[in-house]
Parts: structure tokens; sequence; C-alpha cells
């Protein structure tokens, strides 16, 4: 199935799952969608804390289309899952944006560390939560983002398990994608950016640091939400974890290897 | 000084130390040199570990003259001190080779970490071993070298500790700098990789690893003289350690950022 006809499955609601494995070797993109008079903030956010928030594109006000990620994005319709957020706090999930579209919204993609896993993939490296076909571990942290006028909070990571030379390899990999995150931000200590216990992650499923491999971070496209929430604004929307926009740009494009 | 300069200043015999800090922001080789009965073999032990031993330059027989690393350079007088080996025993210290030298040597310079201490230096990373004001700690690993005809033995790393963050950044940096060493082989357990004792260097001076902080080991230009020593060559020569070749060749050919 290519990109296109993935989204027209979402599109008719044939589809509203986990986008992990869907259309392997396109890139998939976080969502941050919100008030025009927010947006402009919320781009010096992201200029401002690249690791967690590279945009790969921004809509025309008003505009749920993404020309340049894919043919005929619609993005109220083509995303399985949606979280909404009012004055600051989670008020639900939602499969299509349809009935709370508004005129004045502006769409940002951004960038997301399902393609630097298949790019890790490809180079050989195993990745745990796949394995264990669960969603990556993530956890706030206390490591403040870069404010920008309303837009704040701290970074959220996720957490990927690695022997050294593995680590050293994942290092030099995503280093050279900044699109999707880039290098990672943390390994080791988990108190030293404030996790408190790497059994209880904050977003998503289990994880298992096995003997022998170091807990290696990430920032996490989770932390534009974070963003979203500390600004309080009446509302703003992020595609449901998990739930990503599929586009039709190669991995290719973005894989030097 | 230029490196034209410092060379001449050796050759002239008036320095004979250590070259770290010497020419700053030039590159400088790790050497070694053999009959030509024995250099294929070793230029393929070389292609087959990059990391330890990347080829920068390889003589003419006969010839002390690397040309493409400088002007005039003749490897007999304008590099500081020589490691002699005898069939496969290190036999003693020299300031010159015009006594020893051979009709049939070939020589190789090898990169070296001089080149990016300088980079992780500009990087604002700190090198402990140079705030320490000593060597940097290398140890002998169980990681046996890929061989390739009489050369083989295990490979040398170089310790440098690093917090994570900084490891990071380090990882990133010298991964785009293959040609000085590359990314690291290891990271953290040092008995991992054979190293029963990270204070007791097998190769010059301390070592001092803090709280929070990693040993970070990357491979070693010493590895192509316990490759000599491997082969049992007759007579091979290396230069003594710290001592090396200052090339004309600026580390801005190398440095990307």
């Amino acid at each position: 199935m290519t990109p296109y006809e993935f989204r027209q499955t979402v599109r008719r609601g044939e589809f509203s799952g986990n986008t992990a494995g869907i259309c392997e070797g396109y890139i998939q993109a976080n969502l941050a969608i919100m008030p025009l008079k927010y947006a402009n903030d919320f781009q010096k956010f992201c200029d401002a804390n690249p690791k967690p928030c590279p945009v790969l594109a921004v809509s025309e006000p008003g505009s749920p289309a993404l020309p340049t990620l894919g043919k005929d994005i619609d993005v109220r319709t083509d995303v399985p899952g949606f979280f909404i957020y009012r004055d600051g706090r989670f008020v639900g999930e939602e499969r299509s944006l349809a009935h709370l579209w508004q005129n004045d919204f502006v769409v940002f993609a951004i960038g997301c560390s399902y393609s630097f896993e298949y790019i890790l993939l490809r180079a050989g490296l195993p990745i745990r939560h796949l394995e264990l076909g669960c969603g990556v571990p993530a956890y706030d942290t206390n490591f403040p983002n870069v404010p920008a006028g309303l837009f704040g909070g701290n970074l959220v990571v996720s957490m990927r398990p690695f022997k050294a030379a593995d680590a050293i390899r994942a290092i030099e990999i995503t280093s050279r994608h900044p699109n999707v995150h880039g290098s990672p931000v943390h390994f080791g200590d988990p108190a030293e950016i404030g996790i408190k216990d790497l059994n209880k992650a904050d977003y998503s499923d289990r994880s298992e640091v096995r003997a022998g491999e170091f807990p290696v971070f990430w920032a996490c496209g989770i932390t534009p939400q974070v963003a979203i929430i500390s600004a309080r604004l009446p509302l703003g929307i992020g595609h449901a974890p998990g739930h990503m926009l599929v586009t039709d740009i190669p991995l290719s494009t973005i894989v030097s290897e």
C-alpha cells in the first residue's frame, strides 16, 4: 500500500490503529495544531528546541493540507487519532477533526522517531520495544525546554537500551539525522535527567534494560504536546501517540548510508 | 612556527620531545616503517582495521619522503623519536633513523588522535589528560584485530572520560573523522574489552575517571606497533609514543564544523 492509499484508508474510517510498521520506508510525522495567533510563538519554540521539535512542514493558516509532504493530505481525516487539549488539559481523543476544525488553524508536522528506528534497524541494531511488540517507553524529564512566548515545559525523552558498541553506532547514525530528533540527549543514569524509575514510563509501555546495556535517551515528539499543555491554549491538538501522519517522503531522502 | 620550520628544528637535533600542542591546527601522524616485502600485508592489515590504522600516506619503497603530507619531509630525521623492533621485540628508542635506514623501507603515515583531540577541544569538550598535563592512557584489549598476512595482535585503545552528554557529543564529532580513528569502540565497563584495571594503563600515563563520568575508548595508533610486534619482523620501526610527524596538512581540511 502506498502512503496515499493508506491515508485514503484512514480517511474512510477503515484504520484507527498505531502506524508503527505502516508503509515502511516512508517518513511519518508528529502533528501539532493550533490557532494562528499562537503559531508564530510555536514556530519559535520549535526553532529553539530542534531536537524534540524538528519541523518538517507548516500548513497555510486554515488549510489542512501539507502539499510538501504528500498528495491530497487532509490532516483532519488522514491521521488515525488525535489528542485534544483545552486550557492546558487533555480532554479526549478523536478519530477525526472534521467537527473541531477552525479556519484559523495552523498545522505543524514534526519529525518522528519511527523514522530513525527504521534507519537503526537497517543498520542491524536491535530495537527492544519493537522486539517486545510494544510502544517506545517515554519519560518526563527535569530538563526545561527553551521557552518561546507561552510555550515551555520540560523535555520528554524516549528510551531505547543498547550495549555500549551498539549505543555508539546508534549515536553515530542518529546524529546524521537532525530532522528526526538527531543524536541522544543522555545515556546511563536516569536520575541525572530527573527520571525516578525507569520501569515506570510516563507515556506508553513497559521498558526492559538488560545486564550490560545502557538506557539511551532521545528527545521525543511528545514534547510539543507538553508545550501545548504548558501554554494553556484554549484549544490545541496533537496526534494520538503512535498514530502518525504517513507522508509520501521516502526515508531514502534522509538516509545517507 | 610552521610545520616545515618545526621539522627543520627536529632535523637539526634541537627538539626531541613530545609533539602534543606543537603547530596547533596541523595534522600529526603516527608512523610504521618496514621492509617492502611486508608492506603489502601491512597495507591489507590497515585496510582491514581502519579505526586503529587509518592510512594517510605511504612512501615509495626506499624513500623517506611523504610529499602529499609536507614539503621536503625526510622521516629519518624529521620525527623526534622512534621505537625500534627486532624479531617481535622492542629493542630501543632512537632519535634518528639515519644509521638504520634500508633502501627497501616503506613508510606508512597513520592518523593520530592528537588531531581529534584538537577537534574536541574546539567543540568545548574537556580532555582530562590534557588538563592533567599527561599523556592519554592507553590499554591492551582482548579484542583481536582482523589479521592480514603476518600482522595481527589485539586492538590497543586510548581512554578519555566524559559525562554522558559530552560523550554523546564526542561520539558525534569523532564519527565524522574516520581519518583520525573515527568513533569510539567502547564505553563503560573496561572488563568488557579485557581491561582489568583502569588505573593501570599499559601505555603512557595516569588515568582519572570521576563520579558521573564514563570511560570512553577509542582505537589507538599504538595498534600498528602491536601488529609489527605480532608479525615478528626482523626489523620494524614506529614513532616513539607522543613523538609524531607534524605534517603541512591543516586540520581545517578534515574539520567540517
